[in-house]
């Protein structure tokens, strides 16, 4: 080839976070890379896009010629004004995270690190999504680096259709403690909510969102809650086409 | 069983868009019916849950005893504060819609009325959402109405597992053109940005996001593209849980 691999990085948590930083300095070592992630937090924004007002864009310069650019809006939108603004080449690989937090289980529908993931695949890009389970801004990257490192190294290797993204999930151990990279199937539960009620100075209410998760299947080995839990990182291949394929069979059987 | 069905209608065009007056309609010709839609409209919002700043929530009595909630968040913020602060009962139903505009192939990705039937099937509850593939706000829902009450029949009837939810699309023709109603797989396919670049009067760069959808496969007669191009209403399952199962056993064999 001659070309290095070019890699396109971008994150929920904005530019400023901690586990862009980290993961900017992994995929550094594998390729050309350039960061395109929202000027803020964009966490919970899932696969939403900007319609209603325009988006804007700031270019940062970083030395060793990293460029940065960070944009208004959500992380899907910065994967498309990347895609189809920004960039003069389409990437080899889209990189998106460090999250900061879990993106497991269900959490996965309402992540922007995994949406922009699963638009790198809409777009036939091979594309891994990054979590580490602290959400702290300040939290040790050391081992979430060492196992991005692993992963992107295996899908630089080997591949993975771009019609499936990656999950990966790390948990908060020591590097001594982790008993390895495990691969998993996403975890059924649902987030309990428990909205707070409050009454505004003008005695209206409102509610601020906040909730548990509830995990409807602890036990099964085979889920990325067991394997974070049990000090493995997990990763859950996501596919970017939501049909149930095994139900058009029994639905074509009906009369509507 | 005595009681009649309980359920819970949204959408993503917010409160006062003639689909949700539409499905209202039908819905009510089939139990009981509470609405939580958002206040405004929440095109394009996904998943997205509202994390950085409250919700409110305003009641609307309508006549004949049909509760009407609007809220300021996101479709599924209305989902999540229906089931756990306004309901006191669970709905046998989420319906969500009729959408302004089509959700087929990528587009459930994108969609708030999607997301929040996904988010329905999460919690359990069997979901549908319904589009219309008129962006127009005095649409004519007259064969969006006929359709959805089959779709809602049969349903009711037959079940779908919670663990599936429909989405259903419905063509702009005359009810005598129409072919049928076709059980389909999401198409493959993109949007194609082309964002609009313009400068404000301080001179900054803004973009505007556009674009047009490119369908990869469009002679695939098993497409909810080709389906709606060909005059047939569509619906495609899709699954609330986005493991890829196939792939598991493939990235078990890797070295990671």
């Amino acid at each position: 080839m001659g070309l290095k691999p070019f890699i396109l990085i971008t994150n929920d948590d904005g530019v400023l976070a901690g586990g862009l930083k980290a993961l900017t300095e992994v995929a550094s070592e594998f390729g050309d890379v350039i960061v395109v992630a929202p000027d803020d937090s964009q966490s919970g924004m899932s696969h939403a896009i900007t319609i209603k007002q325009p988006v804007r864009v700031d270019s940062k310069k970083e030395k060793e010629g990293l460029k940065i650019y960070s944009c208004s809006g959500t992380p899907v939108d910065c994967v498309k004004l990347a895609l189809n603004q920004l960039l003069d080449r389409k990437p080899d690989l889209l990189l998106s995270g460090i999250n900061h937090g879990s993106n497991a289980s269900v959490s996965v529908l309402y992540s922007g690190t995994m949406a922009a993931a699963i638009e790198g695949g809409v777009n036939g890009i091979h594309s891994i999504g990054f979590s580490l389970l602290d959400y702290s801004q300040d939290a040790d990257f050391t081992l979430a680096k060492d196992i991005s490192r692993r992963v992107i190294k295996e899908v630089m290797k080997n591949g993975v259709p771009t019609e499936i993204c990656l999950n990966v999930n790390i948990p908060v151990v020591s590097k001594g403690s982790l008993k390895g990279i495990k691969i998993c199937r996403q975890t059924k539960g649902f987030w309990k909510e428990e909205f707070v009620k409050r009454t505004d100075p003008f005695n209206r209410d409102y509610y601020w969102l906040t909730g548990h998760f509830n995990n409807n299947e602890p036990d099964a080995k085979d889920t990325d809650e067991w394997a974070l839990k049990n000090n493995y990182a997990s990763i859950v291949p996501i596919r970017v086409d939501y049909t149930c394929f095994d139900y058009i069979q029994e639905l074509e059987k009906r009369t509507f």
